[in-house]
């Protein structure tokens, strides 16, 4: 697996339900993954915030981990989210999605007890010792409420052999500055805050890791060419054209507006889980207007 | 249930587990649930964030409600914290709950996804609808990430016709100042910060929600007793004395430092389940301290 | 100075000043002091938050300062806030106040740069060895911008001999608890937060810094005496009916607040000084009803 | 006035003392504006939180606003900050500003009590009223203590005429996108927090306030040529390049770090005013040699 390069726009899946919130919509996940790899992304994860990863039972869980690798098959890389509030679940997850062929694993260190940091380490290194492949780790003290700290980061990133990859979604560009300073450059950083595209790319990340392609797949990847090519210019313009739909995402909630944003352009993916509500009718008016200056 | 008055020291109840975390050990959780009775407790609690209840499985979780609530066999009430990150497992456990015989439920809007007050209220009802018990709203923005406001806490109770009391758990005194003018002193609160145990009871909390009874049930109960008493020299005296301890289980971490010691007065309860860490060395010889200093 | 015991109420005065926020009406200054002396306080701040001390030009300053001192005339003691942004100008007032007969100096370390510990320690350092009067160090970060910690509180303490007070105003009563155990009981502090006056009492204050007296020091004084008493009731029932004018006069500012009471209770002081607007039509209705109820 | 086109470096200017603090040193100062303007920088800006204008007399911060302007002498534009406590005081300094000549001044509403957003709008337009040359607004809660939202920013630059640009130093890049978004691209704003310099370019910051320039002039400006041009990869480098003494500079405090600076480059600027510390000799010893690397 060390041949996997993972870079560019990084496509995160919702998880499509039936009536109520109840059961698999695996079909409708298909339909998701193909338009994203048609589109161009790079690299497919399912299973993330965006993928309400979180209230899925563990069957649940398992049928659409395996269902989203065996449907890439590898087009492009899969990377799959296996975090859980202990550890054992966690390293039972990482297996799961390594014996059914994801290219690498996403871990956030979620937690209901506040971690120290030798219990963040003990906990990434139970999880690389028991699988082959790449971890990339992730930060989001918004989600997960434990914000680890640049220095702990390297420390995860130099005392784990397969911790290769950090995905920070702080927000705050100075972790970035940091990580790249600290890591000497060496630590490929992936930005998963959605209105810092503009300037993670800047700052020099590896990645973009984001639910909008499932909506505006050609704007993320020409920001990101833009960035490579060193057109500044160009990829400020494209950064302020979608930002408005970015920040929306973003403050909307990503399972309720995205779910919302693929229904509107035809493909039915269902609600999100109570307690969190479907987009409003106030929030679908806005949304197609936004959608609508994009196209 | 209308009749329940749920007041004083609420004893939360550890759940004891097997070698590495594995299996539970009902017979230690039972040992424990007399122990906090025969010491004069006012109600138990069970499966709250001490009792580690967001690291079970739902088979785990149901175990425990149904062996405590039958232990405790009405002596005392028992309060079963029924929090769930779906609307749909929450109302399932709290029906389990009353089921089995549980006087009051409590719920924390635990969360992965920021909810909206709506998604709050709604939650609220939702479970509300389908028990007939009281239930305890629980306000935790530490361990949910959602802040509840007291105006919202307010627009819930008023909203929901079993949502009968509040336990607040921010540590700002101030809430409980706004809950009783705001509430015009209808609303009864209890606090679930230990160290505010004494000025909550000087600002009008009905009960106090704690672990500690676990360790040190007598003195817990004694600084009830003075504040009921009105002797506000006692109760500034016994808090004082017993500060040391309650600030101790609180930055070591509920689970580890209950557990360790409850260990160390001879009830064998089992570790906190990875990638929580048991107490370390250091922490076992100060708490032993602690300890000795108290009895 | 060693006998100087402050305790219980320590009423703060504003600065009145002439039309458009120009000059100092010192004979209004005089009555207000009057008033709170005769109402029965049990010391005078003037030169505070609620003074406008940082409003004021140097000439102006020691006008106020010389002008309370005489004043007051040791009916009570006086405390005087020589707080600047420099150590050189904090302790030529310092001085001043002194040789005018301040019985104690206040001082906060406002600041435009973040301070280093060392730095806020000199500082302090500075200002005690250059008078022989007790000081009270001030801690109150929402308008220092410092936080001072309380280790670092008792270190000032423990190294500056005059040092002998510490008024706490984060308004987070846990900061009283590590000053009382850390400080092994010894240090008498002093409570600057009005919402909390209740439980800074329960939690072994010696006094209450506070603005309200201008307005209502019988109710301030009756809520300071049934502490004493250890009438915890008592205490309750009139901390709760105070609340209300407690909260509104810190969230409508001090100097806006107290001079518009002052003007509806009969003690013409005129306006703050802009930026800071008089109260709005509509709050000072709100006032006026709130007062109505306490009289 | 209106023509005046602020953009580029700024850069800021301290304010050397003599021996211990005392008395000003208006030759050193001559020296170090020369020195930045033979670098190439854009404009000069005295009387910043570089300059310690907080910590000045009202005869001293009259004589070094004179005196940076005719040593400037329209080489550059000057912009003078004029911030003070009271809105009549910075009126005062407004005026003066203008009267010798200065061709922007900058106002951050500083305060002890916490504005309302009515009283921050009072206060710029009764400085723009005042004044006649346009006026820069600084929002930098960090010393000020108040945050102002981009709504209140652009009420004031649509309220006030000639408050026609903004000067951003929360670091939080996402107020950059709002201002121009919100602001239709037509508000121009500047950076004033160092470690964003590259990522604030990159989202169209028309400047870069910074006292950086002191030491390094020739990095910074080739920054803001590479941006310029597009080259976001020459950029980068040059970016990362300088981070270690962006970030060295703003975490020692900018009068400390950049007067030991200017002393270490030949240029005797003196010490900071206590409380303020000059930098430690470890401080020196690194500064030392991160101004080494990047000679």
């Amino acid at each position: 697996m060390s041949k996997t390069d993972i870079h560019g726009i990084i496509g995160y899946t919702v998880t499509p339900f039936g009536a109520h919130g109840e059961g698999l919509d695996l079909p409708a996940l298909g339909r998701s993954i193909d338009r994203m790899i048609d589109s161009g992304v790079h690299a497919i994860a399912p299973l993330g915030s965006t993928g309400e990863g979180a209230y899925l039972s563990d069957a649940e869980w398992d049928q659409v981990a395996e269902f989203s690798i065996r449907h890439v098959a590898k087009r492009v890389p899969t990377i799959v989210s296996v975090s859980d509030l202990t550890t054992a679940k966690a390293v039972r997850r990482a297996r799961f999605a390594e014996a059914h062929g994801a290219d690498v694993v996403m871990v956030l260190p979620a937690s209901y007890w506040k971690l120290s940091e030798a219990e963040i380490l003990a906990h990434y290194r139970a999880i690389g010792d028991s699988i082959g492949v790449p971890i990339m780790l992730y930060n989001n003290p918004a989600t997960s409420g434990t914000d680890m700290s640049v220095e702990l980061i390297l420390r995860i990133v130099n005392g784990v052999e397969n911790v290769t990859m950090v995905k920070e979604s702080t927000g705050d560009i100075q972790r970035m500055h940091k990580l790249q300073l600290l890591g000497e450059g060496r630590v490929p950083f992936y930005n998963g805050c959605n209105p810092l595209a503009l300037e993670a790319f800047a700052a020099g990340a590896r990645g973009w890791c984001t639910a909008a392609p499932n909506l505006i797949a050609p704007l993320n990847l020409d920001l990101y060419a833009a960035t490579l090519a060193g057109d500044l210019a160009k990829a400020r313009e494209l950064f302020y054209r979608q930002l408005p739909l970015l920040d929306f995402i973003l403050k909307g909630g990503l399972p309720a507006t995205i779910k919302a944003g693929l229904r509107e352009t035809g493909l039915e993916a269902g609600d999100p889980r109570l307690p969190v509500f479907p987009l409003s009718e106030a929030g679908r008016t806005q949304l197609k207007a936004l959608l609508k200056l994009l196209r």
